[in-house]
């Protein structure tokens, strides 16, 4: 199941090119920020997914031209990232030999997140603003102190997020945060649609050239051994966003540049970079 | 007005030693993780005001003594950071003549916030953790891109905050996030009781030494500042809470310890420290 919000935070299916809307499902529920309707789906899969199921099986649906897709989880309680989460990243980064010890973790500002039809807004720091994309996770039951074993019956779906990073010296988690940093989405797609996260392809174009191209293969450390670590740093409530890391392959962007993303059965997105004007 | 919660979430106002339950305010709301009644009456502080002002004059209350307080902003969208902002405690960081030249923020996960009954509980990492005490504010109206001169008008109320932090080579903003690190209150103090926050001393003992003495007022830059600059990175919300940074003396503490800190006017926690015992 691929899981989207749209038009103004309406839960929906998306089937191919069409979206079905699911927003009646909450038509009785008064939402106030940050909550959204995936929250409350996240809350109670257990009774949502088969009303879910009914509507897909009825089929229907509006174009996806005709609809504006948003953030799937535009406001989790935390956006993680792992880091230094490839190996060839860790060398192009750090030198040849580079070699990251252990799991490392940060933070980036949840207001940063942005969904498939926005884009990327240059802060106009002066430093350059690279791309990074990431396969990523959104959390469906607390998790603190999980195992790895354990750790994947954790996660509620995957996406794809561009975690975009201002290269300077300054505080990492603030370099990360700017507003529409966290390009995410197009949905966020079940566990049965991704039967092995380790093995998906992994790519992004810059105005149509491959930039990095990789798989989740090339981890260096694990999916479920980034959950496990991040849950044995901070409690992990249910819509929480964990981002595993960039392959190889990193590089700036400027203002009139489109960027798209592609992540084997997750999805693709295309975001165009703009200056700030100011 | 000394704002807190207690007892499960209620807002309440604290008065010397008196706790007034105000949570009555808010009965037909059903509230969602992550928001709470502070968020509602930060939310609609014009029309909640008066009606707390009504109670307060009405006088009664719990002894505190019968209550149990909870961190008065437990769930922020976003818990932030300055950081190195007081000249001598960026020198005993960085070796003497060293000078943060421009203001600059990280980020805390809000799942490390406690309340002033709880305690800070060591990870375990094998590493020191340093008590970092913080002149700290609630944001009340959303705030981006606001000049200094502006600032301070976006600032629902002031509080203590521990920036407990583990001192090793790892990213700051995790090192900055374990569950427990960021004890919170005991009040949010709207700003007629803190008529100028930049000139308020602040003081830390751990089991009764005097550990950290100084005053707001040797901030390298100020809370203006600090909220101008935060701003123009990333949209603060309603809630959002925003550390402004530690003076000199940080320093280590262990299982058994308790540490007090006090800010003028703002008010005075007692938090103990444990081992994670696991």
């Amino acid at each position: 199941m691929r899981l989207v919000l749209f038009d103004g935070g309406r839960l929906g299916l998306l089937q191919g090119e069409r979206v079905i809307d699911a927003g009646g499902l909450f038509a009785g529920e008064r939402l106030r920020f940050p909550l959204t309707q995936m929250h409350l789906a996240i809350e109670d899969w257990g009774a949502v997914r088969p009303r879910l199921e009914k509507l897909a099986a009825a089929g229907g649906g509006t174009p996806l031209a005709a609809v504006r897709l948003e953030a799937p989880m535009p406001t989790p309680t935390k956006l993680v990232g792992a880091f230094s989460n490839y190996r060839r990243h860790t060398q192009e980064m750090r030198g040849a030999g580079a070699v990251q010890p252990r799991p490392d973790i940060l933070l980036k500002a949840p207001s940063a997140i942005v969904g498939p039809a926005d884009a990327v807004v240059l802060p106009g720091t002066g430093h350059p603003v690279h791309h990074e994309p990431e396969l990523t996770l959104v959390i469906g039951r607390r998790a603190r102190h999980v195992a790895a074993g354990e750790a994947l019956s954790h996660v509620f779906g995957w996406t794809t997020l561009l975690d975009m990073t201002v290269r300077e010296d300054g505080d990492r988690s603030r370099r990360k945060s700017y507003d529409s940093f966290a390009p995410m989405g197009p949905a966020i797609v079940t566990p049965d649609e991704v039967p092995d996260p380790q093995n998906l392809g992994i790519r992004l174009w810059v105005n149509g050239a491959l930039r990095q191209d990789a798989t989740t293969a090339d981890m260096t450390f694990g999916i479920a051994r980034i959950i496990a670590y991040a849950s044995s740093v901070m409690t992990l409530h249910p819509g929480d966003v964990v981002a595993t890391g960039t392959p190889e392959g990193v590089g700036p962007v400027v203002a009139g540049d489109t960027i798209a993303i592609e992540i084997e059965r997750v999805g693709r997105m295309e975001i165009p970079v703009r200056g700030s004007g100011g």
